[in-house]
């Protein structure tokens, strides 16, 4: 199979349950809940070694908010409701009720909650009040800038994670021409994040190392540099591999993003040194969910 | 003392000892050294909760940088060595040497040295190349994107965390547009960062709570909304406080830094609903380093 | 009548019939698309000197536009349709057909039509093709990036210039602050634009002067500096007025975007230095349409 | 010659004599300064149809302006000293003088002086007010958002427009991403500007046309798509054509604008699609100034 010219492998990416939330986080202006966010999904690339993977979902209009003030839409990830109960309190105390006008709002509402102004609401030293609206207990927290407003609880759900494509390329500049236009036209796909650096990964690992302390190392297999000294799963025009992880809310959303973001890199095509697209899998029995690559592309 | 109308209070930052070190992260475009430094520096507002402090000092041009490509400055802050070393590893490993055709070099030399790269070297899978220049040396780390290049060490000062000032407007609107109009100007002192989402803190604290498990809560004094409630810090007229936090890498720059913020706060004054500026301490007898408001603008 | 402090006045908006189009630019990035249209829009701020009045409405992802691909969407207007139809060859031809890769539609289809890619199509030099799809003619024109797409024709509209509305601040700051809100929140109202740099005149004229060879002059009655010096209409504590003008397709349209913009402003109200919101009137002799402030805010 | 694989042709680039000032334009923050400066460098690609050629020379900070606030270096270039006066005052009048909290500046001091302020003083309506500092005249006029200060002359020079190269690329993407990066690399060179929308043209022209009433077409020997109909420049590969046209102070910063452009072409290099860079000419019989690309990259 061939689009434009690049070749799809016949292969799968290999993806991980995971459980996952959505917060809203509001500001007098849309500059301020951007910094909030960015602070909130910064450090936050690989579950393993930062406790979550979070990324911005996308921004709101004031008239998409429960405050009606612009906001942005986050997607925090964690291996269980345990470790994401403990990021969110960590990570939304530090990042968002510190944020000069912030206030923050469950964006997934479900069977299950987990605790989000909950613990936070103790900051106000028994100066805080709660309210229920509409069946929702919120929190009012009264800081410096006026008042910290932090709904009680947000729903968290089954989820996805490390969907996964891989863009083989003639060259790294051309890699990443391709794979930003990618992760831009990927935005507008709901439910999902891309939770590494700009959305790529360029040092993408195998499970694994020569070393005992290392659980991963660089997956020499892909490492342009190496061809001529291991086995390589490169043809002689690859000069550069990059990865695209996703994580999401459940198998459409995922589909649909690698879909999208395929088809963007494509666009540039074999003529722009894109050479092929693959994708990570560990030969299908770690990871309940497969993406084919040719079947989400057909 | 007033300063366009704006009160400054007679008192002073109190500020305590901590270890940094800066780093110089480099990519093939501006915009991916940015990706990296975002993610670094994320979710690194309080040491306490965060495990560092850290931000962007500054941008740098193709000409200032150890490999001639764009570039980025980044500062980051712990309570000791043993602290900022580990989070090295940690952050350094999870948001730059992932990032596509990023490079990572020390920013600082000196007689005390991090490790940067010699941990990281190990993700190389034995495929690592070491290589020394200038009497420095760097590991070349085979990823899918090409090369991770990564200085061996980095340095490690000591430095200030905690330098700050409070200001203190009738509205949130008010004390936000002098704050952004602040940490624009503070971006050209070299030597510190502003650690705190879009550099302001909304939520300032008090050491200690009612509740015998939290170690700090809102500052209630300085709360306008409790201001009938609780004795309190704030004048009728005050309707939010706003702080900007400071960690820098001596007394000189944090100095500079404060009157920098503090000049750009009063050119709205007054007349823009600026009514004082303050600065948080806790009597003296904490921190060593002690920054009077009126000496330094004077 | 007063929002939040500051006082609306029993005044109205008096606005002059244009003629306006809206073209569709696209290009193979967003980023080349708005570069078209900024150099496009640009120098049209006051129909009598530069021609054409004319703004961006609005961007348009690819599933907005006619070929897929991301674009803008431009309004222009002029006092007729045969200096429309002189504004859109010259500087369509001159800012996007040599822009890269761009391409150029008709936002607007109706009984009246302009000339759009029919005149330029001569720059093809005899190599240009025409095609026709679904009853519209497109101009294939061979050009060194690879090939200028124009639709032949634009609709024209009857349409609406000169809608707007002061605000009357304590500060420039406090004005401008206030007014950067408002050009924000109005561009989200389809339809309309506001054509000054920055969407603000800082310079509002009277007609006449008492030099013969100015047809407008500054309004000083409305100049703070002047208080002292002219009948003015500023009460003392107002120290800058700031001008929106709106160019719009319909009454409804400059009707929802002064409401709209007059809002943004008065978040900011009374205490924040918003003292008065008026409009701009010949006393209702010469333009047909009035935009009465009260009734509209109601 | 060759550089990373892309041929340099042993061709130059011919340049004519044109007449220039710089302007140096303030506003309170910024961005007020930045939307003056866009506003007045809009249309202004081509000085046959706009008038003049004009775009933005680079930022300055409050300490590089004569007040002390943010500001925007402005080139702008006419074909004579009568057409940029008439220019300078039409578009300084419409796009800075309406800007609010603008002020406007001579950035070039010398022994002819062209009017800036002088006819815009009489916007003042009898109000403006005349002042001498250091030997300059200013003007004080008063206006709605405060007053509007503008030199009153501003220095004229022997300048260059038309200096150029072209990027002959595998596709439209490729050529694309090569010249935003030269683009990027050109702004850090005084004294130079890119007239064209993204500081390229996709569309440049030959002089002349087989239709009578047309100055000039598209450069028929240059467009891909023509390759097979007309005697063609271009190789079996070149997909895509993209002209970088530069206008200067002097020789110097010319060649070295095309330098610096070409150079940072060059990094991406055949491998990346840059088959051939070229510049354009005509035999070099009307422009004084050539400039011999492989003597400039030597």
């Amino acid at each position: 199979m061939r689009i434009n010219g690049t070749e799809i492998d016949d292969t799968f990416a290999e993806a991980f349950p995971m459980r996952a939330t959505r917060l809203i986080i509001t500001a007098l202006t849309a500059k301020w809940a951007l910094d909030a966010a960015n602070s909130l999904t910064g450090f936050a690339t690989s579950v393993i070694a930062c406790g979550c993977e979070a990324g911005i979902e996308r921004r709101l209009s004031p008239r998409e908010t429960p405050d009606g003030r612009p906001g942005v839409a986050v997607l925090m990830f964690a291996m269980s409701k345990k470790q994401l109960e403990e990021q969110l309190r960590v990570r939304v105390g530090q990042c968002v009720m510190t944020t000069a006008t912030s206030a923050c709002f469950a964006g997934i509402h479900g069977d299950t909650m987990l605790p989000l102004g909950k613990p936070l609401r103790y900051f106000g030293d028994g100066h805080q009040i709660s309210k229920i609206i509409d069946g929702r207990r919120y929190w009012r927290i009264p800081v410096m800038h006026g008042e910290f407003l932090c709904e009680e609880t947000t729903g968290v759900v089954p989820a996805i994670g490390g969907g996964n494509f891989l863009v083989m390329a003639d060259t790294a500049r051309q890699g990443l021409a391709a794979c930003e236009a990618a992760v831009t036209a990927m935005r507008s796909v709901p439910g999902v994040i891309a939770p590494f650096p700009g959305g790529v990964v360029g040092s993408g690992s195998k499970v694994g190392s020569k070393y005992k302390f290392m659980i991963a190392s660089t997956n020499q297999a892909f490492c342009p540099t190496l061809k001529g000294h291991v086995k390589s799963e490169l043809g002689a025009d690859v000069g550069s591999v990059l990865e695209i992880v996703i994580d999401g809310l459940d198998e459409a959303a995922v589909s649909r993003a690698i879909r999208t973001g395929v088809r963007a890199v494509c666009k540039f095509g074999r003529r722009c040194g894109i050479q092929r697209i693959s994708a990570g899998n560990y030969g299908g029995k770690l990871g309940p969910h497969h993406f084919h690559l040719r079947k989400i592309l057909r």
